[in-house]
């Protein structure tokens, strides 16, 4: 049996391997499609230049970040008894990693792209192909690297502090090995914050500033070539929607694969061994989602011009869902062990099982996978129907726009509100469903099925902003009609794709972040978080301002740098002369050295916060507190969140329906409209909620969630984490056989 | 000593009767003050009959609903063992009084604002008399009457319950006189909820729609007697502003004495007599402030035409706050018991203090008292600060409005969200700070602190919409310049009073919510409310979603309203020829309807949620889990609050301030520049905002908290709350002096 699970722990790299492999095959291919004229290129290299001149700013700002991070992470490692320094070096490389995914996945948008504009002068079957197979190698890239790096820290650490000390799976030595793989997230997640909220704040202000000027001002079309901050918008793309979504989406996969496998450690059975697997089990999920997505995207194709690519997109999505629900099933069965399972936080002094705990079995932990793949597709379709084209929500924004801009942005916002209904209460039944079939570790693999095919999501997300970023191209380039119109199928079927993607994303991060608080409460040693505590009450209070503060934050900085850009735009106008006539080029890139340092600043205070608080309240007030306070960021920061981006989804598909014509009491609308500008407004409005502010809600409450349990062991130290390894010394010191299984208690 | 406490109980409802005999002296001086000429009488008749029109059709709905829900109660009361059907009663009275405050403050504000019109023709000094001591009446009805009406029951219940059974006043006895008497703050937050909802829909269906039409539209002024909606839009502050925020603060007043109540009988001392005395404070604090509030009031006065209404008001609001805090300061040294005390439930079975639990003494609980008071002026500060005209942050919405509708919205909305930070620090703070010194009755006793001069911050809040519609009688009657010049006066002094006044009630929503939450949990028998567990988080997420759904539906209710005026002011501009050359009056009386019949009918569902969600919870998954779900409103429901009512009285200040001409970037704007078109847009974005979502959040978080504390001894009854009676009999069966006070513990 030890020689089954050192063989089980080996092989979860080997998922990783086989992912990046893939990838690699999938990108030369990508590589050697044709790239098109001269135009077109010189295009896509200013679009190239301008994202790697990104994220070689941002680099340079996280460098230092990283390194005093780490050494702070070493320092307290050193100085705190029970700590390791280790835990800086697995920082280094989460962050190192994350990083290095958003890197790839930014260079092969802005190879596809291109590619993408080129194919779609044969046909659209060609221009999917080359644009969801960009989409895929970002999605291989950012699994394959996920898995490889934490399983790979997991062996070591697991050879450094368990094996090679002889000790007990479940023991102490174990809890330590994980205590150290947790900077491996927190790495992971800090990259991932500034990237979200600086990519959010890049490709807003870049739009916005754009649009401003160049549509409203200057009367020229998007993505017309003389616009200065033209190709800082489409850098916008890939910076925010490719980047960024994917350092999300790097995050929450490693976040509910370490909080699980924090909770797995802790499971113990009546013949006393839970042993490794239930630690093991959540990377064994991620890499069966990872090869089922590699078959999942390999049936993403069309024939014809007519065929639905969404349909296609569907089957490829259901397959890998499916056929991972089914590797599942078996993985479970095979490698959980038999008989009923606790956790050891659940037993008492005496070993006997504490009222209101729960006692489960392999079958139920399948059952919590479930609730997780079934919570993941409601929420999408709920997102869907929130931001859809001739739905009601979308419908009634249309209908009040007719009145102006004031109610079509009441109507926006109360959409907005409105849509958070359905997801919290699917939220709501999913915890509640996941823990009655496996308790806490029922919470926790829950997030963990959700998020095993992400490498599925994620070609599915990447692939909308390199279709966008080629009809951008193609306009830019003024190539036939007929190439513009298959780059807006694709387009639109990726505007889609983003909500359902966001819709995804948060109840992702929800469930994460859920899974790190049971995780944090163990590793805290604390088994209550009592809210009726008045300082436990008054974290709750703070924890539930953090969201709108840092929503205010973002939004206000979207703003600001939009101001920025549109003075630039005024300035090249006037000073450059004969840019109107096509006689000289803007300088193009000035305009993206605004987005980016105006990216770079501004994503700086909603980090610190989110980053700081937690380890101010957890050393002022201590653990139940901060448990107040994670409580209350997670509760507003996925109400926020929702409502933010499903209202700025709604506000922009209400301006779309525009484009094609809408009815209104009777009579027919088309762009130009009084009301289509009012649902301008609404766009412009929507644009920072759903793009920067809604989206950076994931990140801010599973980063903050990271950082407490990254804290939790120094939290009180005397107190409770010595009586939290004593308790479990002493559990296991005695026959567990003993343990009675009073379900009624 | 019993002899005392009898004369005390029968001093509070004299305490009331002084409030409402001062009330009768200045009400009967108001009668008899001038009411101009007949054009002006006949305006301020069809006001007066529009407000009662409006009341008429609220009390015919509340009707039914007063009656079928006094007979669940009665029915409940009569089938659930341990419960009484004397609890109908009790609510049929709150209701009543409710609804009877709500009638005498609308007949006096409708009498005032004529009389203050014809007053600002002499001078400013007497149109300050005539408009505050309108407002003086309706806060000494309201305080007058909550007193009388909770002071008289409480003395019968006492007699029935306790008195005439010789019970220990500490007893369960006692319990269950407070039971019953939770009835009479249901009714009074029912009819409350009703009140600020369909009001708020009312005031602000009338004023959008009045403005699209008539200014936008047709070109007319404000308040032009040409405009059909023009006295739906005068009704509609009476029936907003002053009836719904009377009745929402008479609720507050009603339930924080209540809740403070409920956790004095729980106080026990080293002598085993905590006695009466805990539970009258609140009442006697109550009745303290309301005389120190007759005495304030009398200082509101100016000489000059130049002298500041703004100190005026200051004077008088600082005279009765620290009056009424050194009285308070003796009648709590005079009234509570020596030594430490403490609360029941924070004893084990045993008669040892629980760790985390508070020993307080009296002047912990004066300390506590003087927090609430420093909250509740903090929170005015702040509230102040971000709607005020001249500071940063309506001077960024300004800034913004300069690039268009949308970036006005953007800054309204970060200026709303970042608005929510120190109140909620604050908050935050003060419960922190009132339970360090008084345990959880120190919560409670704070908000009761703060809520004692609300008679004071009722004439001050009241007085603002008696000057606006003084105002716009002024200008319908077309008095000369100079009136409208000194009812303008009071007006901007009344919109800085109804900011601030905003952010008193949302402080005392939220302390309220508190200190009712705390009875709850010691009424329903639970010791802990633990969001660790899944059932109480999924719990705490519904509760979080509740004010985003309430919210969605009252912002939305005042759209659909707005554009049924918009049409029957379309309609009669269309078939009644003549009205725009004052040759033909327009037909008031069906606008008065239309926003009548819309307000009413939209003030249903979200009214039936606050009720419903509470009982659906607590009977399904037990008193925890609701413990859970009614944090989840208050955390939610007091930033919604914020958010809102700041964003709209940011976005209706920066409005205000183009009146005057602001400048941006160097150059000057004024009324009509596009920037002024946009801060319009926000204005109206932000009046359903600031007039109805917003203050609803208050009124949502309490009336949700009463509804569970009556429901509460229902609740897993069989377990926790015969438990509790047995855990008190117990405890009080030994001698208690053997309590160890041991602090370390």
């Amino acid at each position: 049996m030890d020689f089954f699970y050192n063989y089980l722990l080996y092989l979860i790299p080997v998922f990783g391997l086989i992912g990046l492999l893939v990838m690699a095959v999938k990108s030369a291919w990508v590589t050697k499609q044709e790239t098109g004229d001269a135009n077109m290129n010189e295009l896509a290299g200013y679009i190239a230049d301008g994202a790697m001149a990104f994220l070689r700013a941002e680099w340079k700002i996280l460098g230092y970040f990283v390194v005093i991070a780490g050494l702070l992470l070493a320092y307290s490692g050193t100085t705190i008894a029970g700590s390791s320094p280790v835990i800086a070096v697995s920082f280094l490389v989460g962050a190192f990693l994350s990083a290095f995914a958003g890197y790839l996945g930014m260079r092969i948008a802005t190879k596809a792209n291109v590619r993408t504009t080129q194919a779609a002068r044969t046909s659209l079957a060609k221009a999917l192909k080359v644009s969801f197979t960009g989409g895929t190698v970002m999605g291989l890239g950012v699994t394959g690297l996920a898995i490889i790096g934490l399983g790979s820290l997991f062996i070591v650490f697991y050879t450094i502090y368990v094996k090679n000390t002889g000790a007990d799976v479940n023991h102490e030595a174990m809890a330590k090995a994980l205590d150290v793989l947790a900077g491996f997230s927190l790495g992971a997640e800090s990259i991932a914050l500034f990237a979200r909220v600086g990519g959010g704040i890049y490709t807003k202000a870049a739009d916005v500033g754009a649009d401003l000027v160049g549509k409203v001002e200057a009367g020229i079309p998007e993505d017309d070539v003389r616009n200065p901050a033209t190709i800082a918008d489409n850098v916008g793309d890939n910076v925010g929607d490719v980047a960024g979504m994917g350092a999300d989406l790097f995050g929450s996969y490693v976040a509910t694969m370490l909080a699980t496998m924090v909770l797995g450690r802790e499971i113990v059975s009546h013949d006393n061994f839970g042993g490794i697997a239930p630690v093991l089990l959540p990377m064994v999920i991620a890499g069966l989602g990872l090869i089922f997505s590699i078959v999942g995207a390999s049936l993403v194709k069309i024939k014809n011009e007519t065929d639905s690519v969404q349909k296609a997109l569907n089957i490829g999505n259901w397959v890998s869902i499916v056929l991972t629900a089914i590797a599942t099933f078996f993985a479970v069965r095979w490698i959980l062990p038999e008989g009923n399972l606790y956790l050891i936080r659940d037993l008492n002094a005496e070993g006997v099982i504490k009222s209101g705990a729960v006692i489960f079995d392999k079958t139920g932990v399948f059952l919590s996978i479930v609730v997780g793949l079934i919570v993941g597709t409601l929420m999408s379709i709920i997102t869907e129907y929130y931001t859809a084209m001739g739905k009601r929500p979308v419908l009634s924004i249309i209908r009040q726009s007719s009145t102006g801009h004031a109610t079509n942005i009441i109507g926006g916002l109360s959409v907005g509100m409105e849509s958070t209904v359905m997801p919290i209460l699917v939220l709501a039944a999913g915890i509640y469903g996941s823990f009655h079939f496996a308790g806490l570790y029922g919470v926790a693999i829950a997030a963990a099925g959700m998020m095993a095919t992400t490498a599925m999501q994620l070609a599915i997300d990447a692939f909308g902003p390199i279709a966008d970023n080629a009809g951008g191209i193609a306009e830019m380039s003024q190539l036939p009609e007929e190439v513009r119109h298959r780059t807006d199928n694709l387009d639109a079927v990726g505007n889609t794709t983003a909500a359902t993607g966001k819709g995804f994303a948060i109840a992702s991060a929800a469930l994460t972040s859920l899974a790190l608080f049971a995780a944090f409460v163990g590793v805290a040693g604390i088994d209550h978080i009592d809210i009726y505590k008045a300082d436990v009450l008054a974290g709750l209070f703070i924890g539930g301002m953090v969201p709108f503060i840092f929503s205010a934050l973002a939004i206000s900085a979207v703003g600001r740098a939009a101001m920025a850009m549109v003075e630039e735009v005024r300035r090249q106008f006037h000073e450059i002369p004969g840019i109107m006539e096509y006689k000289a080029k803007p300088e193009y890139e000035k305009c993206v050295a605004i987005s980016t340092k105006a990216s770079i600043r501004e994503m700086i205070a909603p980090g610190l916060i989110a980053l700081i608080t937690p380890i101010i309240i957890g050393f002022a007030f201590g653990p139940e507190v901060l448990g107040g306070l994670l409580a209350g960021v997670t509760v507003s920061g996925v109400l926020m969140g929702i409502f933010q981006s499903n209202a700025g989804g709604a506000w922009d598909n209400a301006k779309k329906s525009f484009e094609k014509g809408v009815e209104i009491n009777g009579q027919m609308y088309y762009k130009k409209s009084e009301p289509h500008k009012a649902s301008v407004t609404g766009d412009t409005v929507g644009d920072p909620f759903k793009d920067t502010s809604g989206p950076s809600m994931n990140i801010l409450i599973k980063l903050m969630s990271i950082v407490s349990l990254v804290i939790a062991p120094h939290l009180h130290k005397e107190v409770n984490h010595n009586k939290r390894i004593q308790k479990e010394l002493h559990l296991r010191s005695m026959n567990m056989h003993v343990i009675k299984a009073n379900k009624t208690l």
